[in-house]
């Protein structure tokens, strides 16, 4: 059960919990359903379950409730994951009330600014201290996890005050690349390099090579 | 010039632009140095750069203020490109406010919501009108790309909407899989999902899987 699957694998099995979440437990779905939903082949849904051993009987597919318990498990989705918030500006306010988080299992415990106005405060419901306390107060809340929502140029000193608070897993929000340690997992939500590859997407892509004929609104 | 070259070269030069706008436009850098910044190889950066003809010149490096203005040409970010917001919402508003978006060409000109009491107002500075306005108002504006933000069991009537309306590069922020024609570009901004999969690390991850030793906080 704890061999190291691909990420891509875990990328898969995130979005098949999705679909499963909101089907009705006591359903029985195939292989083929499941694939059909993130458009993949049935043939990698079953290789990317058969990781784990065996599921379903040949031929009668999965129990919707236990192959949800299933994949949760893997994913490490069967318990609370604490999250820190460095930057308690705008964005972090707009992420800290997104309502995907906290179903999830993953809970915003902390935040931490610069600005004084903010701090000893609390900014949707989560306290607000400054940044010298990070790793005191990560130790003591055993947080799992941070989120970098700071201006780019203070990206890479709050990545770094984490790692040093013994922070392994970052999502960072900032348009900056980061440098962290290997033994660090750092992801990427960077909306404006999107941006710039649907930019590219658009300028090379010609009108004729649009094969469907696009609806026409009247 | 307009030949097809992959997403992940894509995402490499407008990782590359990131660096070099950082620089002294007659500042001269090698490829070497350029692959440092996002940890590639140099011979990676110069075949990146290839797909688009020679530049600098052998031995010497390139220009920085030239090669950032090719590659910005090569993105498609020689131009502004216009953005229809679907959501008004917190997150919608936080990304009204991202200072990126703008600095890098990308301009939020409508936005779109169902709640009575923000149609015909202003949002960010930025009019926001009903949904059932969206085709006229895109095709009107000539508006080239869509950004989602409503909650997940209305994004895929969103980009259904955003596409009747002829665009062809979507950004969602919701938490859900769309299915989008083919000539549609659907890029996913999912914040739980990445954190599913740092979840997914930090549970397979053992402490004696760490062999750099990290520093200790006095």
């Amino acid at each position: 059960m704890r061999q190291n699957i691909p990420e891509n694998a875990a990328v898969r099995l995130s979005l098949y919990l999705r679909h499963l979440r909101k089907m009705k437990k006591d359903k029985v779905i195939s292989s083929e359903e499941l694939a059909g939903f993130i458009r993949t082949s049935g043939a990698r849904v079953r290789k990317d379950l058969s990781f784990f051993g065996q599921f379903g009987t040949a031929g009668k597919g999965y129990v919707v409730g236990g192959l949800q318990e299933t994949i949760s498990k893997i994913l490490g989705l069967d318990r609370v994951w604490t999250i820190a918030l460095v930057g308690a500006g705008k964005l972090g306010r707009a992420l800290l009330e997104y309502p995907g988080f906290k179903e999830s299992g993953f809970h915003t415990e902390i935040a931490f600014d610069l600005d004084q106005s903010k701090i000893g405060k609390k900014v949707a419901g989560v306290p607000v201290y400054h940044p010298y306390q990070m790793p005191k107060k990560i130790r003591q809340q055993e947080i799992d996890m941070g989120v970098i929502t700071v201006p780019a140029e203070a990206a890479q000193e709050s990545a770094d005050l984490l790692i040093i608070s013994g922070i392994r897993a970052i999502l960072n929000f900032a348009p900056a690349t980061l440098i962290v340690p290997s033994y660090v997992k750092l992801m990427q939500a960077d909306f404006t390099s999107q941006l710039e590859i649907m930019a590219y997407f658009l300028s090379h892509t010609r009108e004729e090579q649009i094969l469907i004929k696009r609806p026409q609104w009247r």
